[in-house]
């Protein structure tokens, strides 16, 4: 029997690609969110496999709405950037199968090839095998770990590169220097951070904040960044060349 | 008449690249350094343009060795990413013409073609016309502006960026992640930022030293940093997510 998929928030961004990618895939879809007929306890309900595509706030909030609703032989999952939080959640809204999964990519990506996908399994195989299956044959790459090393690695690849580029661009806002003011002055290296920080901006900035807020091992890569900072500002106020040609050696 | 050039500290890199650009437009070349026959005064004294390309911290020094020795009608110029300290000790260390220059290019490039190179005027017309009609004919950009403005944008576009690529790659260190880590968990922003991050690290350690030791507007940079990480953090300790929207629409 060909499993259905209820999208729960599904007329998000991330929802919307997920119900594409889906139904390209065979599948029927049932969409739920604030501005469908659907509820998301019915859509819930009516499905075998249950994804949460709703902000990272709410995740857990929504898990116990639908927990009771499942099929006992369902599986509940989310897409959340976060991994810790939203599993636990899960795992406490609903006895059967759960599995996190964050796709490394956002909802402007044609096609899933070569993009990765990270799976974190939470209660049962079943649904885990088919998920990472359906992935791998549709040509994404599966990276399997846990939510605590997702949130570890994460809190550098998404934390911390999203907070200096964050940093970069309210500095420039605080000195009143203009992307105008700097653009016949750019280098390739400031031009490309330029750009990174721009398109960060231009996206869903409730995203980006939960990003910051949500991992709790953001706490330590910022503990860490802050260390960092101080060191190399140590070497600067003393106007220290050769303790700063240290520093760089030993990070390379 | 066909002027020569100095090129005092020309065997080092930016030197190397200064002597075959010169000498492919026709001028004669001069080369002073440690380990050339001829001294940094008597290379100075025969020719009508004297560029320094000494690192950062002895651009004053060596400015005060070959002052006395120019001749009356030639013109004094450096390379120096930064330009308050270097311009001046320049105008000090001779009473003849004195062009400060920053080529925002490094010794790879192959061609001076849509390529940017500033001029800050410090003393006289004749030479610095002569060099910024030279340089626009060869296809470079060329920007004027004061040493003072040059620094100001310099401690963002330079300063600034290459000191958060640095804390960045720090980071990763103390926290123990490696590329290879994060290499299964890379997102294109990220993968970008670290490239940035190793090509830095690959580059002359004590020129990165320099540009973040010797700009004077550097600190105010820093200062300016400091406040918006604060303020970043401010949000984030207080897992404040409207906050942080607010913060991230403002300086979109």
């Amino acid at each position: 029997m060909t499993p259905t998929i209820a999208l729960i928030g599904g007329a998000g961004q991330m929802g919307r690609w997920l119900e594409r990618f889906f139904r390209s895939r065979g599948y029927p879809v049932l969409i739920a969110d604030v501005e469908t007929g659907l509820s998301a306890s019915e859509a819930a309900s009516r499905a075998e496999v249950v994804i949460l595509c709703v902000p990272i706030p709410v995740v857990a909030e929504v898990a116990r709405e639908v927990g009771p609703h499942l099929k006992p032989g369902a599986a509940l999952m989310d897409i959340a950037s976060v991994k810790q939080r939203p599993l636990a959640a899960m795992l406490d809204a609903f006895p059967g199968e759960v599995v996190g999964t964050h796709p490394l990519f956002g909802p402007g990506e044609p096609d899933i090839r070569g993009l990765t996908v990270v799976l974190c399994p939470g209660r049962g195989e079943r649904w885990f095998k088919w998920l990472k299956t359906l992935l791998e044959e549709a040509g994404a790459r599966v990276r399997v770990t846990t939510a605590t090393e997702h949130d570890r690695l994460m809190s550098v690849v998404q934390g911390l590169a999203h907070f200096i580029l964050i940093a970069l661009g309210a500095t420039m806002r605080q000195m009143g220097v203009t992307e105008e003011d700097v653009q016949d002055f750019s280098t390739p290296t400031f031009g490309t951070l330029l750009s990174l920080t721009r398109k960060l901006l231009s996206q869903d900035a409730k995203l980006y904040a939960c990003i910051q807020v949500q991992n709790p091992a953001n706490r330590l890569a910022l503990r860490a960044f802050n260390e960092a900072v101080g060191d190399i500002l140590y070497y600067i106020q003393r106007q220290d060349v050769a303790g700063l040609v240290r520093l760089l050696e030993e990070i390379k």
